[in-house]
């Protein structure tokens, strides 16, 4: 038998006017990706031929988000979930397979329950599949009616429940497989004869049960994934939900996090095995962090590499690299396309920028390393900067191997700094060193003695005459 | 018939002995405001003619605190809330008109509720209305005893009551209002003989009821309203409550809060809608914030105007105005009385104090930026310091547009730094720069050929002679 | 009578492979200490004459650990823990008195409760006394087995046990107080003919009670006490809980804790009433704070000693001392081994390292104090440096009272700066500077009229050629 198509139909047509956002609710991020994001990534784990997103209100923010990863079909009207899945009839009704249909504001279905659900449907060969879950408080949500012999029947809206099927704990999660064929052709027998004058996609189900069809339910072991999102309030709670999943998972792993209600993790992060975390700590995006590390507090990293054994606290980073057994931080500024070494210290009230910094080399304070390349066993002292900026161009400053560059020195770029030179502190330097001289650029020292009574007096008058 | 008068009677006598404090308890913080001002606050927004604060213990912490902002009566002796209450005689007894009662340490009881419940009182022109709520865990509270017909019978002390009354959850909050002259009449009708020997309050309730006073009660929508501080574990729950509200209340206006439980904001500030707020922010005082801004992790701000589109983080700033899309940090502190312009940025390691930033100009960082007016489109260099301070006067700094100070500059104030001029890298300057001038002040660089290596050779013999 | 003789059995052999750990999971920190410390710890406060910990996995990191100040035995393989207390039969076996058996992976119960339970155990001349709990899910724990008496029979396993049984929420804790000879007596009785195949230790107590002895139980008031750790989950959870009592101890004696739940401070650290703590604040080692202090937002004070009426915020400290009413931060950084007087300010960006700080001193921004001894009333202005490195040695400067530093000066160590000298700002300093004197070390001012517009072009023809 080959392989079953899959297609996956993509509600995201309503802006979300409870957000009382600019931005399509689709489009809050959760997890630090835009909630469509996770469910795209989801549905794609599954292995999913053509992905169709129904967009409407603010569909041209949703287009910019997902660009050509994925089909777009337009519904101008939002006359309800049934109606808004026709909208991808012209591209899908001919195709043969299983058609997902999810809500993009439901980022929280986690892909192995997709995956087990897309199976249980096609082996069970049913004309849809309800993904359902078992709520303390079911207040809202469909509720699944199933028969005598425990088989689905009909789904019934909370508006229209007696008082014993809205007693029914189980839910339906708003998220389908159907067999597409049937899925467009029952589509086109659902009126909107209800209160709300709006084609519901639930009705599907007892269509197809009374078309004789094969209906079945599939449900979550957690029924938190099923939550959706509606309003800032709800976007916080699936934020929360999230990040206590992916922080169990580094915990299980091998990771402490000394408090997981204040430490805040990427979906996308990987992080080694006894690592310590402590709170306060952000790690975003693609970051990858070694085993036994020590995180935080109060660091946020973005797209960071880490090799083992860091000691990483107090600081901001982005986009870059550090070597193992390194130090950074206190209070350290890493800025994109910088690549650290092994056994570096970056410490307090450091900007690394657009630089490579070689192992064993130390940065300690007070300095400014941009569009640089410095050697190894180098020592940038406190104050030193590279003046990469003219006020027009940027120039890059190379230091070598065994430098030293004294406190408060100004390195004009471009200019280089050669293997074992020593740059006198204080001293501005617009040619380069060559290896092991020394450079020097700055005025004696003069003593006025007892000048500085006289200033004193001098400046004590002046404050008086002001007033 | 004209507008009923009412007054106020704020009992904060008690300083709270279980707080273990030199301070008053009604003066320890919530929301970033004492206690009893939030209760002063909430009283004023109902119209209160005359507000009356009880004191007692600590009384100048509470009168230094209020100012003349309200009336002050003293209760020498702490022998109960109506010997309290009735300190107020000789200033209100002759007045007409509704007198509330209130604690001073019970900062949650909402402006709402207060409003709807004098509104109530006066409706019904009853003798006393009693704040009620309904509590899942009643116990150690005053219970309402009502008669069969529902009204208001008395109120019934824990230690006093039988186990039928103690299982009532409709409890006193300890928030009254009264009929003014009602109140002063039965005040002196209530004695002190039980287990404390204490003149109370809520013994008014049942003799005003004997006498055929009409008696009601007005229970507050929300429990949490009524909790009352007596020691820091309930400071603690009382600011964790407000905080829930306030956080909730902006969620609910369209702002993003990334962890409600990790950020705090004070009762009177303002943020506009699509504001993302990161983890770690505390925004304090009369602070606005503009729509769309990314806020934190890790920022201080107090009594700071922040326009829209801005990017603030890991940053401490207070009484300063910042202009839309500027941004500031990581690691910036924005001292009183700044103004920054629009497309600003402030960047890491950076102070300014009392100065004027115009509108595209960048002090990007390390530098220091004091009493200085700072045009637009102008470049302050990495390490760059207005040096406004002499040891005995501080000096203004003046910087035109389109200027450029190079890094590790100093501009001893009072300096003038024309349009367009160009300081270079490591000057101290101290006369004006004219416009479109370059400025230098620094010596020529000396290279001493291999004399770092008889350096290194020379600080090592010093090292082993040490040994 | 005299006292009688009290040894303890640490267990400490597996080394929990659940943690996921190259560390033995013993070592494992909870409130800033590792979980056997506080074990040791607590045994301590009741005066225990021999400790033994038995020691298998990993026992080389326990010992390097505790080194002498405990005895150890090996358990070369794991057998249960009546055959890991039995290895300490050699060194145990002939003395009389009381033995704790504690595991070492509980760090929870406390040093009174420890003191209670033994003060019964003597009391009453029990063989042995179990700690038990009463816990709402006892699910996995061994059950307390009553008999009609209500006396102890036995424990009961939770997979050896009948419904019945299952519903006892009393649990055995898996800490015993034994009669150290009956112990080495009944463990030779024990076998292991179970399904797991080990020795159990709760096996004594069934055995005891059978020949006759008194088996008594101990039930802690919190059951909390009793929470183990096998994963980092639970090391999660039982820091949490830690955390929670230390808070609330610091609560309940006068500290105001702005959010407990963001809040981190060490078993050991002491607190002075009326100190305000804001959240994201750490509190390391031994650190002692004054009275009145404002700490916080985001500091990490470690093994400091803090006067009273001190301000730190936004801070890293570490091993050093303030005085009285200083100020510190925000974004500074004190290294270890500094002594910072009274009415200090240490301002943004500022680090001190191995100095001291007289009274009234300021270091306001952007400076670096290492190696140094200032005196009082001193000014080191904004980016001032001393230099007391030179790529080989380190040096010590000394500045005097009522001396001025000016902006970004160099103070090139060894040197002196005496009472009253004043340093023009700008100057790198290399030789003494004596009482009163003014010295400076700076090029003049050169004006160069319209090159500013010239270097503008040039730079931008530089930009257009490398296109």
């Amino acid at each position: 038998m080959p392989k079953q198509k899959r297609y996956a139909i993509v509600l995201a047509a309503g802006q979300g006017t409870r957000m009382k956002s600019m931005r399509h609710k689709v489009l809050h991020s959760i997890g630090g990706k835009p909630m469509i994001e996770h469910v795209i990534d989801h549905l794609n784990t599954v292995g999913i031929d053509r992905i169709i997103v129904v967009v409407g209100s603010l569909s041209e923010q949703v287009m910019e988000q997902l660009g050509d990863r994925v089909e777009y079909v337009f519904q101008h009207e939002q006359l309800g979930t049934a109606h808004a899945v026709m909208q991808a009839k012209y591209l899908l009704a001919d195709e043969q397979g299983t058609t997902f249909v999810v809500a993009g504001d439901a980022p929280l279905i986690q892909p192995e329950t997709l995956q087990m659900m897309v199976t249980q449907h096609e082996r069970e060969k049913a004309s849809v599949t309800v993904l359902t879950a078992t709520l303390e408080n079911p207040f809202g949500y469909g509720r699944m009616i199933r028969n005598a012999a425990g088989d689905v029947d009909r789904i019934v809206e909370q508006k229209d429940g007696t008082a014993e099927e809205l007693a029914i704990s189980e839910v339906n999660s708003g998220t389908y497989c159907f067999d597409n064929q049937l899925l467009f052709h029952v589509l086109s027998q659902i009126d909107n004869k209800n209160a709300q004058g709006e084609y519901y996609l639930p009705d599907c189900v007892s269509v197809l049960k009374n078309q004789g069809h094969k209906v079945i339910a599939f449900e979550t072991k957690d029924p938190e994934e099923i939550y959706g999102v509606n309003d800032r309030l709800q976007l916080t709670t699936a934020q929360k939900i999230m990040q206590r999943w992916i922080l169990q998972y580094h915990m299980r792993n091998g990771v402490t996090i000394m408090d997981p209600e204040n430490t805040y993790i990427d979906a996308d992060v990987v992080i080694g095995p006894d690592t310590m975390i402590y709170p306060g700590t952000h790690l975003h995006g693609k970051t990858i962090i070694g085993e036994s590390c020590i995180l935080g507090p109060n660091i946020q990293l973005t797209d960071m590499i880490i090799g083992y054994e860091c000691h990483v606290f107090q600081t901001v980073a982005t986009s870059s690299k550090i070597g193992p057994e390194t130090s950074v931080g206190p209070f350290a500024y890493i800025r994109p396309n910088s690549d650290v070494g092994s056994h570096v210290k970056i410490g307090n009230f450091v900007e690394i920028k657009n630089s490579q910094i070689g192992d064993y080399t130390k940065v300690s304070h007070l300095g400014y390393v941009g569009d640089a390349t410095v050697g190894q066993h180098t020592n940038i002292g406190c104050g030193a900067i590279t003046v990469n900026y003219d006020g027009i161009n940027k120039h890059r400053t190379i230091i070598g191997d065994r430098a030293f560059v004294g406190s408060n020195v100004n390195l004009i770029a471009p200019v280089k700094v050669e293997d074992g030179a020593y740059v006198v502190a204080g001293s501005t330097i617009t040619d380069d060193v060559p290896q092991n001289a020394l450079a020097i650029a700055r005025e004696r020292q003069i003593i006025k003695p007892e000048y500085a009574e006289k200033l004193r007096k001098k400046f004590q008058s002046e404050k008086e005459s002001k007033k």
